[in-house]
């Protein structure tokens, strides 16, 4: 049998860094996680080894593993025969459904990965505005593409230059594609009507998760998304909700319906497939009509809206829209919120838990929720790792992002015995670096 | 039930031009071709009528609809349990399987779309050159994103500025990032020396179809590829190849063992996953181990190497191993191009039908094959559209790619009956359409 560490030396023989995705290197353990087997809301590693799946495929397992509904998914499709590339009557049932449930969507196009989501609108904006530059965001994700993988989360290092000049993100992407960015600090509404003042006239869009899962769970003030909505109709900017990862956590609607602030465009994702890889683009009439064959922007690609997701995709909306769907992932939200706050009252420890649905975010070294990027700093990457670690040892399996304060959550198949055992773990753990946490906060303290 | 006319006013409310990929809409028809249903070579429209598929997914679809290989994938995807996000053994397995077959192959990584991995490997040969320019080839396609759909395929009335100023391929595509992108004729050796000689210091690589697919066919003139790889070589630019369409349509080594000139890097896909959405891009081993947890370049995604589709590429293999796979494909390619070729010298029609493996190219207006893009110029895109509406009125379905000279194939399920059956069609088609071609070809020589 493969034990991780044999199996990650293998791997790597043939997969840059063993892994197809930069981040599968789980730098708690020290090795990618490498994985035989999942059912509902558990994974066995290759060792046999079983674990409470709390990364739940980072949002896009909200069904849990092996769901039924997905088997007749996948049942269904080989019946119709796969047909790759033609368009079926599913496909038109699938967009049908997501206008409904979507308050943007007047029109959908369907992609694979989030990444192709966010290119396709953001030339769809550009074409539509005649305008160029994006305002962002500092701390949001809108995808690994060179259109905007540049000023989101720069280094703490860099972090005082990316208002000037956008923090490139990933060698290899030309420093000019930077000059289109505008980085503003998130819940600043003067910062915004600041840069709005000076680039509305060039601006195609301002590009925002409305939730911040990506950087410590971030949350929209009181207000703020209202103000946003405002001053980007105002300026004749489109709004943009990335909602890859907030879409289906909390409702059927996404956080603008959470909210109440409905964008003019947004994409969808993640989950929407049932595991599968889906991810949508959506919204007014009048922009997502600028694709060709209506108008003159392409979007096109093999595999786009390949059947087989979008059949997962109708069997996953089936199940997010039963009755009791939303209902049990907050009554395990609630259980799960309860149970970490105590232990961190308990404790007495410097770190803040925030959520929106079913997921959620662990932030160390403050104990309020963080208001924007730089609030984040006071994060240690390498306690965390160590407490990722520990639950991992104990059969808890967060997912690492590199040491920083990312996303976990659980599936509709987690039963409130599954957030009891994490508790226990946690409960566990915490007890175990209480001091390190408390001597951490002071050192932030003193800083 | 719904007629393709009425779905696709329906699908329209829903879907910009009611598709999902603008090339959907075939404009031979005058709208999109929605599928009931696929077996083997053949599909079924949704008003029941039954065609031979010489789509095949745009050359995806190797295996034919409804292939049981791709069941068994499916199954095994499902006892497994799904596992998204989560690396497993059977991804060490298809990596270690394609690096074998593919020559330039050290390590690889996957991801789900042609799009995807042009876009990760561009940065990757950047970041490995610090170099940033791109030499490009005209009348190559490498992805509809931002970083190469520019200079490919310009309109014949700007193709005259292309290499000044490349043509950006939609809108929407800030012109600043023309910047990076030197396109060059393809088969000149001497208007290529001239470009590495001017731009080597800060050309990255020189990227290129092997077969022009995307293009008339095209194929590299002797002694062509064998004069790219060493001046690239000789002058520190990446040489990359993208074998998205030419991998598995002749070989299991791609276009690089079929015409045993060996690449730097380069990308495969659209038959690799069985019809599922699998791409992935290889190289040596000191250019992909620049990608993180390796080198500092960034490759992630939640869906890339998704097990289902990895599962289904370790299936196509599975079957494009079999010691008679390409033997049958080779033998469709020999019944289809005498019979084709048969029908030209009868009819004496200035067209020519070009191939490579199990995938060919239709150019109308001249009897030899092109050699560079302005070559195709010749093309009649309004009687091309009429030929293939009359062929779809018979029962064989070419996919219409705007009307301009673009690919077509066969799939293993393909049978000689099949082939008959399309030449025959092609044969009554063309018989009514002779004198239109004759006289377009006249009026090509005057002009």
């Amino acid at each position: 049998m493969n034990t991780l560490q044999s199996h990650y030396l293998k791997a790597k023989e043939v997969l840059p860094g063993g892994v197809n995705s930069s981040t599968r290197f789980n730098k708690a353990i020290g090795k990618p996680f490498y994985v035989s087997k999942g059912r509902g809301s558990r994974v066995w590693d290759i060792e046999g080894k079983e674990y409470i799946d709390m990364c739940c495929a980072h949002g896009a397992g909200l069904l849990g593993n092996a769901h039924p509904a997905i088997d007749g998914a996948l049942r269904r499709a080989a019946s119709i025969g796969y047909v790759n590339s033609f368009e079926t009557e599913y496909h038109e049932e699938l967009a049908r459904r997501v206008c409904g449930y979507i308050p943007c969507a007047d029109r959908v196009r369907f992609c694979s990965s989030g990444s192709e989501a966010t290119l396709h609108l953001i030339r769809a904006c550009r074409a539509f505005t005649g305008k160029e530059k994006i305002i962002r965001i500092e701390g949001h994700f809108h995808g690994y593409h060179e259109m905007i993988y540049i000023g989101g989360q720069p280094p703490r290092s860099e972090f005082g230059r990316n208002r000037s000049e956008p923090y490139i993100e990933s060698p290899g992407i030309p420093k000019e594609y930077a000059q289109f960015i505008i980085p503003v600090p998130y819940n600043d509404r003067e910062a915004l009507a600041a840069a709005v003042n000076d680039h509305a006239h060039e601006t195609a869009m301002l590009i925002m998760e409305p939730v911040n899962f990506n950087c410590a769970g971030i949350t929209p003030e009181p207000g703020y998304l209202a103000f946003v909505r405002e001053l980007t109709r105002d300026n004749d900017i489109v709004l943009f909700f990335d909602e890859i990862q907030s879409s289906f956590k909390k409702s059927l609607g996404g956080a603008q319906a959470d909210f109440g602030v409905i964008p003019d465009v947004c994409t969808i994702g993640k989950a929407l497939g049932g595991g599968l890889p889906l991810s949508a683009f959506c919204g007014r009439a009048e922009i997502m009509d600028i694709f060709q064959p209506v108008g003159p922007v392409q979007h096109s690609g093999t595999f786009n809206a390949h059947l087989v997701p979008v059949l997962a995709g109708l069997a996953f909306l089936d199940e997010a829209a039963r009755p009791d769907f939303y209902p049990s992932l907050r009554s395990l939200e609630d259980r799960f919120h309860a149970g970490i706050d105590a232990i961190i009252h308990d404790y007495g420890l410097s770190m803040t838990v925030t959520h929106h649905g079913a997921r959620f975010n662990m932030l160390l070294g403050r104990t309020e929720p963080a208001l924007r990027y730089e609030d984040t700093f006071c994060h240690d990457s390498r306690l965390f790792l160590e407490i990722l670690k520990s639950c991992w040892e104990r059969g808890v399996y967060f997912h690492d992002y590199g040491g920083g304060p990312a996303h976990h959550g659980y599936s509709i198949k987690h039963t409130n015995d599954d957030i009891d055992r994490v508790l226990t773990v946690l409960h566990d753990v915490l007890y175990i670096y209480q001091n390190s946490l408390q001597m951490h906060a002071e050192a932030m303290e003193v800083l």
